[in-house]
């Protein structure tokens, strides 16, 4: 940290504060968690596929939003679509897949209705003796759909909030740059590697990991190498707009600091040799460095439980030749399993008494309370 | 269909209607599971076991009715009798073996408190110091039991229901014949085999499934081929009175309409080469072809779980020969699977808010209301 | 029985009649589970560890209390120390492992809040920075913790009862002396071997089990050989004072009524060739023989789970000495399969209509009605 870091000085007021967490209940009581799945992830934002897993018309995958089996897919016009997984006749799942492709439809596999990649209801045994039926009224039932930095974001909500402000200008206030983000084209970038975690926590405390870093020094010996400022305990995300530096004899983030790959284009002089981390609440992780750039999707699954989706993004040059990933992918996965694995060690003390009250912030992870903050705001309560 | 069927005439009226399902919590709701243990699988009639299984004096089975584990045994005079399997004194199960054989009574293994086949209690350790004990007063609880078409159905409630009216009278009415089920003699044919089947969904789904045939041309190749008529999509108990007919160039009711047996003697001409079907609710099926008897009797496990056990029954001769009976039996196997992959393709979906006000019945789906107004009924509900 | 052995005669009064038992629910309701745990198990003295497992200043262990991760740990003082196994700071467990030895501290391996073995904290990283945080006021949550017999005994309760009126004098009533039990030294004695048990059944089951022996003439063949009187029904815990007698030709409390080993020094005359037994609710059995104490600890993990380690302890230089213990431990190894696989059958049947009201006790059973009257006591309610 240096005088021309000017992104590292804007510190949190009471710095020297304890400041409480969420009393325990919040991460084991199965009705808060309702709320949550009611209030949260059905209401928000959720990022469910990635674009390019639907390469072409009629390619589908499914994906769980809150308590929903959500049906995303691209028509034949090459845009993309998503549907309550649900035959409305009797309520068959359509796809019990969770990645397939049709030709021009999706029929239901019990009774052979059949719904064009709209959604539309255009066939039916017997439809002829039906004439009362109403097609559209029975189509299936449409889920709002945004496409960015290559991915499929869906809201259940009947009124979705404003994704631009929820979620484009969320990630360019953290980064403190409208451009920031869409300088590393993810888009653009092709697949290296997706790991997916199955983790026994509260998706909270997996978000709550991601946040801070007076973790980093005890858990993550390779990042820290890599980051050394991350040894200090401030993380990325308690400034605005900071990326952390590489060490001085880092040639790349990787799981030995060994070279990783170009950078990619668009990417600037001040953004290269940093790591930029970003909490798009409620499911995804943004984590950009010169040569690639990794995406957390989190799928709540219950209080104890969350499915993570992690990919590793690089431009498509890289992947195509061939070239390793392993030392790449590596450090980050090996950051994933040491944070996962504290959070499955504090998930069952969230019921003891001794957190009955919650835990304490300590000053460098005082930014955590923002996110608390906004869940008691999601879920309608004044003070948590 | 021809002039000559005159059964196949009854249509229900408002046929070009969708009519409403259940809503979805009704498959999902632990509650209404519990109500509908207490005021249909343990308040109505309830086939438990095959009478033959029972072969002895002092054989016995257990059977799970609605929360209840029923002890259902043949005692020394040759007469089923069926109790709670719970020992009087500190409640041990007192016969935990799905099936098997006893002397003269029935011991409870913890403290040996000992009962005859009638369920009285006649011995225990150290009786002789309990003067005061009312040996008639600390017998088995008894259950209802009456035997019909080889089979012993037992009741919980203190009070049954008619038999006649609820039972026999009902599977009269749906064949329209007083005769008509008796003359396959289900009592007299052997069992030539036994499939079980543990299906991820609600009873109810199943009994639905069982009872139409929209979804026949979709998912049962094999049986449309043998009764061409089911391609349309009208179930046998779309009528009343009518057997599906099979189709011109089927020898037997077999999974490639090679022949099947003889015809069971006092199967008539009418019923000669048809499929009778009738569901007895909560829980059986009667399935009736010219040479066999398949009987499905469903044990409601959990608002998602269905016990299902499938008996192929044959005329003694055929079972005794050792003749081939592999087509016989696969035909309704694969009938069985198919369905039972339906039902467990809607289960995820009742939870779905796509559900909450259920689905839609077709036309030819439309006996399936009663059903649902039957279940009402059961549960002291006016309207669903 | 004799007329030279004055503790048996101690019968209750009303011998003939039947007593009932708790109602069913009281063993399958979780809302009641939860009022033990709370009330009962996290309330009263629980014996958690053996003494002997924290062998060195740094050892540690970690027991399930009720709802609570409890980590016992010996002091750089030799003392023991039990705390809430959760850190302070944002909840993560401090010690995952069953049993393990730190050298001067205990570190939470997520942000290394290190604690002393007094569960004082004494370094946080970057805690200069927080100088207005009170060490004293963060350390680990201490539980109250004694030591008798050779283990540690914790009570999460604020203000825990009498640890003598209600442990030691509880014994020594049983025993009807102050000092029986304290003859065997178990403190003193080395542990021969533990087993654990992974029982599917109430707690209070397996507790009414142990202190009955109207079953031992049922299931217990070679126990009832050792000590013949336990055929007749009465367990020496339905006198006061009483140790069932050996057998005439019985050598030692062994499998097959072989020699075991030399009487334990300290137990006398009186006490050679005899088995006694205590409960010490909520958890705990001893078994007093000439050579060797055996003790049962408890752990209620669910309203139909129950943990069970076994220790069998012998005097050290049998031990050391690499004698066969198996005919010795086989014993009461193959009761307490035999015990626990009768609790087991029970289970299920605690939910039938038919245990709504509970079962009887027999007259020789009727002293396990004090242990449902404490029961009820202990939760508050006057009558059962």
């Amino acid at each position: 940290m240096t005088a021309t870091d000017p992104h590292r000085t804007a510190v949190p007021s009471q710095a020297s504060e304890l400041v409480s967490t969420l009393p325990g209940r919040y991460y084991t009581d199965p009705a808060i968690f309702a709320r949550e799945q009611e209030h949260i992830l059905e209401s928000r934002w959720f990022c469910a596929v990635r674009s390019a897993d639907l390469a072409r018309p009629g390619a589908f995958r499914t994906a769980t939003v809150g308590r929903e089996s959500v049906l995303v897919c691209r028509n034949r016009s090459g845009d993309v679509r998503a549907f309550l997984n649900v035959c409305r006749h009797r309520g068959a799942q359509v796809c019990t897949a969770e990645a397939g492709e049709v030709r021009r439809s999706l029929q239901c596999p019990y009774h052979a209705w059949t719904y064009d990649l709209d959604g539309r209801l255009t066939a039916a045994p017997n439809m002829a003796d039906m004439p009362g039926v109403d097609r559209g009224e029975r189509g299936l039932i449409g889920v709002h759909v945004r496409e960015w930095l290559g991915y499929v974001w869906v809201c259940l909500a009947p009124q979705p909030p404003s994704f631009e402000e929820t979620v484009r200008q969320a990630v360019a206030r953290r980064l403190d740059d409208e451009e920031a983000v869409e300088r590393y084209g993810a888009e653009d970038l092709a697949l290296g590697r997706r790991i997916a975690y199955d983790v026994a926590a509260n998706w909270k405390l997996v978000i709550e990991n991601f946040m801070e870093c007076y973790h980093c020094g005890t858990i993550h010996p390779e990042l820290t190498d890599v980051l050394p400022e991350f040894a200090e305990g401030y993380a990325s995300q308690y400034y605005v707009g900071h990326g952390a530096r590489f060490g001085e004899g880092v040639a790349g983030f990787t799981v030995d600091g060994t070279a990783g790959f170009g950078r990619i284009d668009g990417v600037t002089e001040e953004q290269d040799r940093r790591y930029y981390a970003v909490t798009v609440p409620p499911q995804v992780f943004l984590n950009l460095v010169p040569d690639h750039v990794i995406v957390h999707r989190l799928f709540p699954l219950a209080p104890d439980r969350t499915l993570i989706e992690c990919d590793w993004l690089y431009s498509p040059d890289v992947v195509d030749s061939g070239a390793d990933l392993s030392r790449s992918v590596e450090l980050f996965d090996r950051v994933n399993r040491q944070d996962f694995a504290a959070c499955e060690r504090c998930q069952p003390a969230m019921s003891s008494r001794a957190y009955r009250d919650g835990g304490v912030l300590v000053p460098v992870e005082h930014h955590i309370a923002e996110f608390h903050s906004w869940v008691g705001e999601m879920l309608g309560e004044a003070e948590l």
